[in-house]
């Protein structure tokens, strides 16, 4: 058997003096210990993170990777597949989601065409990192060569340490591509044992025969593209993947390995999170997941990957929202820890202290 | 048997129209339907509440009522008592977690003494609305007479009124007051079917003999205070509740009288919602429930309340802080509905909005 493609990349082990010292600190603050509950546990993994109790959150940046999917012209979605290129002028005119929410959190969007099947005119706010029109249709044969998986990684990777050049604290992950949860669906199963009726979910919004159009896709993607599955992470992720799927996973491994912790949007960013840490586990350490999207096999794959969401809204739109929306629980996460005045500076008795340290729940 | 006291509260309706302005807005946005989940709901009770589509909510209060508990004496809380002077301190030095919180979201914190046990010195930025120091132990006896219930919802719409002279958008509730959450666990009980072993909680920590002693100290004040109980939701207060908790009910009822949007904190700020929607049922329509509290009761309140919590955080610290982490979700909401792209707007063609709209999921 062919052996797996690697992926040159280093990412270093979270720093376990740092998330000893902020949850020391945490102990020391007025309020019950472990009363700020998810907020607490956020504040030590970004020490861990970042190897800093106070890391900077300023300079935030959602990368929204669009592409188009040759499975789309098979009655998976509810919308037409020209809705992504449309979507993508909606993003540099400033309104779509993403950009009303980002400018409510004060973080930019990078809009990057990783494989829109249309010619995307030049646009300041748009990268263009095409690597292909749209993907095959993965129901026929992989979605696209080894090679072009790997340099739509290379790209998102690109990307990502260009941010960083300019200025970079908090990498927040989004997509746009019509078919894009019958991908991710696909490259979930493929990577799992996770059948696909547990798995693929109505998206954008399709019906009941949608929703076995959708199955039936999945299935057939996974059986034909078998022996490039089987090979490892990023054949699969040719074989039956995305090209902005693709891009998220070299944002993901870079934003990784330049300890920038990496807000993890909805279904089609966890696909390319799970890719990340099969390629690199240690890149799990740098992930937040930011929500439990309404697709279905969503809460299955943050699972498989040990993430707890930090919202439960609702949401199944992509682009970014759920990750921007997360934004504010990372501040206050931050902000608590360093801001917070300890029980000696409140000057709470000592004798007090005392009372609520004996309890085993404190 | 006694005729209940009433409030004299006059609660509007929501706006039905506004209501279905705003949906039927949300169904023009670039987005499928519905894939903004809960908060396009959000947008959409808001608007009911204010009604208005783009509800200011620029002047945002969080009103951090304290007090004290003649139980916490009884061995119900990790720790004694006069922490609660000393948080009052804390919170008009900027220290606590909700001065924190409430910077980072814009929000202004008022404390308000409602019967704390100590003689506080005046503050600019507290406000005396003492009624009493502390309650009576709710073991022995009532908490305080129905007068002093009165007076203290009295103090909580004077408290309300004043801030809305001053500009006030979106009302956010919070406490403090060590003993409180058995205090508020003896109302939900008194008040519901709910037996304590479903509701009693750790509160700030107890052990398990902490635990106990909370149990059996609610079923006793259950017991004791049997008669009162029975005539009505202020009776019910006076008897268990404590003094923040009836000011709280004063601040809820006022907001919704004034048509302002309440962001209901945790486990006690939850047991004032719930009086003051026994009091005037309309006041329910006016909540918002911030989070869900590790506190073992408040996912059943809750549900008997018939709200939905926004967030799930683990959180257990009162002071209003789930309802400051709440904001940016209703401030999400409104932007998202009043500045996003509508279909026609971003030029998607109207076969491809047929197309979408043709799903019965969309």
């Amino acid at each position: 058997m062919a052996r797996p493609a690697t992926i040159d990349v280093v990412i270093p082990p979270l720093d376990e003096g740092a998330m000893r010292h902020a949850a020391a600190r945490q102990s020391r603050l007025t309020k019950p210990a472990g009363s700020l509950g998810r907020l607490e546990e956020l504040s030590i993994s970004l020490a861990g993170m970042t190897g800093r109790q106070d890391p900077p959150l300023a300079d935030r940046v959602v990368f929204t990777l669009a592409a188009d999917h040759g499975v789309a012209k098979e009655g998976v979605s509810a919308y037409p597949r020209d809705v992504t290129a449309q979507m993508v002028f909606n993003f540099l005119r400033g309104g779509a989601a993403i950009n009303v929410l980002a400018r409510q959190a004060g973080a930019r969007v990078v809009v990057g065409d990783l494989g829109v099947d249309a010619d995307l005119p030049e646009h300041p706010e748009l990268r263009s990192l095409k690597v292909r029109h749209g993907t095959a249709s993965i129901t026929q044969g992989p979605a696209m060569s080894l090679e072009e998986a790997r340099q739509a990684i290379e790209n998102g990777r690109q990307l990502l340490r260009e941010e960083i050049a300019t200025g970079l604290d908090v990498v927040l992950t989004g997509d746009m591509g019509i078919g894009n949860t019958t991908a991710s669906a696909a490259v979930i199963c493929a990577l799992t044992q996770l059948d696909p009726k547990d798995v693929v979910g109505r998206g954008t919004g399709v019906d009941d025969d949608g929703l076995e159009r959708k199955r039936e896709a999945v299935r057939k993607a996974l059986e034909v593209n078998r022996d490039l599955i089987a090979i490892g992470p990023v054949e699969a992720l040719s074989a039956v993947g995305g090209l902005e799927i693709a891009g998220l996973v070299g944002v993901i491994l870079e934003a990784a390995a330049n300890r920038r912790p990496v807000v993890i949007d909805g279904f089609i960013s966890g696909a390319a999170a799970l890719v990340a840490t099969l390629i690199a586990p240690n890149a799990t350490g740098y992930m937040i997941a930011s929500h439990r999207s309404q697709e279905l096999g969503h809460g299955a794959l943050l699972r498989r990957l040990g993430l707890r969401p930090l919202l439960e809204l609702d949401l199944r739109l992509g682009e970014g929202t759920g990750a921007v929306l997360a934004l504010p629980l990372l501040e206050g996460a931050v902000r608590t820890l360093n801001d917070m005045a300890t029980f000696d500076e409140a000057g709470v008795s000592e004798r007090d202290q005392e009372a609520a340290h004996n309890s085993p729940h404190n």
